[in-house]
């Protein structure tokens, strides 16, 4: 039994899944006395019950919360259970099958993330707890939607400080180098074993197809641009001209293949090169479109870099503004937990009084539904999308 | 010319536009000098301009600006760019001709509101500035859509704050009693004379939507329904069964005739009464539903009423939430501009720890792009809507 120190309950009670390691009275429970990935009770100062959590003591988070009851264990009925009613879920809010089926924490399955690309499956375990039962979550994967090849991309930081090696392995079946999905309708190629974290961000689906409802008969930018995710969705809802920018030339060959894929290379040209480069090289060409899409890998990775990152993501959408025809949409897109949306809405407000726009803000979106926030657990929420009309100063 | 005290440009230069009475040096400049609905430059109070505002002695906000620029007036071509820029974006945004047209300080028309409800125009001025400048703003247009109709409503409480008087009146062509607007390709039959506020919120549009997604072969409630808006476009997007409920009996016979008018009045039930009360009778009669909305009137009107404004959002969300299907849907919406997004989000978490359910925010929406937000002007931005998942507690 896990004893924590008073009022370490609290933040549990309202809604919280995890424990940090100076919560725990190491008097009455010495962590140290725990098996990594172990399942026991937490109880309050009191003695009263919080719930089950699979514990590691080497882990800054030590408590991962399993079920609010007492005596609960991560049993193969349990993972069951919950990889279904997470499948359930994305299949009602999805036509296809590729999506981010489990989605840690928010799918009562702390530590496990796993994608879905149609009959394919990654899957990244990130905790001790976790990794105990990867045999009994492959056996669930494979029964529950009988994919063809399961990777496992386990080469995830997190895991080094949760004492587990780290690797990527097929676990099951057959992997292919590049596997297709597809979102919002259209169809793409994404590379599991070589691309960014696990090949494909679903997380801004919802705010690429609300780009590409914008996008008829416009001519679209799209910076960090990786495999053309937001730029060959407008491509395919009728944008005239798309330019993917991207420092990598691997993510670019990605985007002219897709773009095939699809049919519309003919509207499809790629730049390469930093991104911050690039913006000022095309503003000194004197291109401008009138959509321009940033969605910047996350400059704000921990809270100490709060302020070079800040920094960073205003001067990326003062760049980005300065591209946008006159009456035109600015996409400004961030995956930084740690920047709230206050403060990218007062990017938007500050680039414009910069370069004396008038911006008016259309829409912000969230993370789709395949990534669902737990309110109480702000780290479950990272996606923000600006979409600001750019407009002569008044 | 206005002059300012030390210090009060600078939430304009930031991107605001509203002077208060007691930003204003009355040494310098007594704001009794000038006359209401006057436009007049403002200095800072080291004389260098901060642009063009509207001027009334007798409000709390005694400027309002037209530009940044100065010496500009509110003039006839002033007026019709304005309108013809605002007209722009709503075609490139929508359909159908129904729809926020002028949405005030966010189209650079302070005090100005204009609905169209596809030839049929509402119009509301609120300010002594928009007052004197009426029938050049009629005049513009009826040229630039030929509307057989304009109601001017002006009735609301503003208007006497300006010194303005109240009344409502037809003011070109003909006004039927009752006028049709599409709004997510649903129809719907609108009063303007005697319905809520301008007869229609088009506001919510993109959230009706999107709840419409969730509804497929689903059982809905739709709370404070008015005359329709959410329940009907979950009725005409395969909801099985709709119950509308409101307070007033007059909405609800507009239910009716909106569900006959979209023929799906056999899927759709209403329920007069007080909205808490329906709900604790619903829970009695244990009735659950798979989709549960609630889109009340704003409960915070005034800053000193959040403290009673959120508990009574909060009760709200605990009784609606207890109607939900394991599994199911609630929507929460709100439109007070003082209720803040992560507030709401908030009391979803204090429902769910309470009833002991597992929430998972889906998507979080905004107002229209009919209603575009003013990044410096939070007073702009004031819809919002949260859409979790229920089910058991973990």
């Amino acid at each position: 039994m896990l004893h924590l120190n008073k009022g370490a309950e609290k933040r549990l009670r309202a809604g919280h899944h995890w424990i940090y390691n100076n919560e725990v009275d190491n008097q009455k429970s010495p962590l140290k006395g725990f098996v990594p990935g172990s399942v026991v009770n937490a109880v309050d100062f009191r003695g009263k019950g919080v719930g089950s959590f699979m514990i590691n003591p080497h882990a800054l988070i030590c408590g991962r919360m399993i079920s609010r009851q007492q005596d609960r264990d991560l049993t193969s009925s349990l993972i069951k259970n919950r990889l279904k009613q997470a499948l359930a879920l994305r299949d009602m809010c999805f036509d296809a099958p590729c999506y981010r089926w489990v989605y840690g924490d928010s799918d009562g399955l702390s530590g496990l993330v796993v994608d879905r690309f149609h009959d394919i499956l990654t899957v990244q375990v990130s905790t001790a707890g976790m990794e105990r039962q990867l045999e009994v979550i492959l056996d669930h994967l494979q029964r529950l939607v009988q994919p063809t090849g399961i990777l496992l991309k386990n080469d995830g930081k997190m895991r080094t400080a949760e004492g587990l090696d780290t690797y990527v392995r097929v676990a099951a079946g057959q992997v292919p180098e590049q596997v297709e999905l597809t979102e919002n309708g259209v169809r793409f190629l994404a590379p599991l074993m070589t691309g960014q974290k696990t090949g494909w961000f679903y997380d801004h689906r919802p705010n690429r197809a609300l780009a590409a409802q914008y996008a008829r008969g416009k001519t679209v930018l799209d910076v960090f641009s990786y495999l053309g995710g937001w730029g060959l969705t407008c491509a395919m809802n009728g944008a005239t001209s798309v330019t993917c920018a991207d420092v990598s030339e691997l993510a670019l060959e990605g985007v002219m293949r897709n773009a095939d894929l699809n049919g519309c290379a003919d509207r499809v040209q790629t730049r390469l090169g930093d991104a911050f480069d690039t913006l000022d090289q095309l503003r000194l060409e004197k291109q401008r479109f009138d959509v321009v899409i940033v969605d910047p890998p996350a400059f704000i990775a921990r809270r100490k870099d709060i302020e070079a990152g800040e920094r960073a993501y205003q001067k990326l959408n003062d760049m980005a503004m300065k591209l946008v025809n006159p009456g035109g949409l600015l996409v400004s897109a961030s995956c930084s937990m740690h920047l709230e949306n206050d403060r990218l809405r007062d990017m938007i407000r500050a680039s414009a009084r910069s370069l004396d726009r008038h911006a008016l803000i259309l829409a912000e979106g969230g993370q789709g539904a395949d990534h669902p926030v737990l309110p109480a657990v702000k780290e479950t929420r990272y996606i923000k999308a600006i979409f600001a009309q750019i407009s002569p100063g008044l």
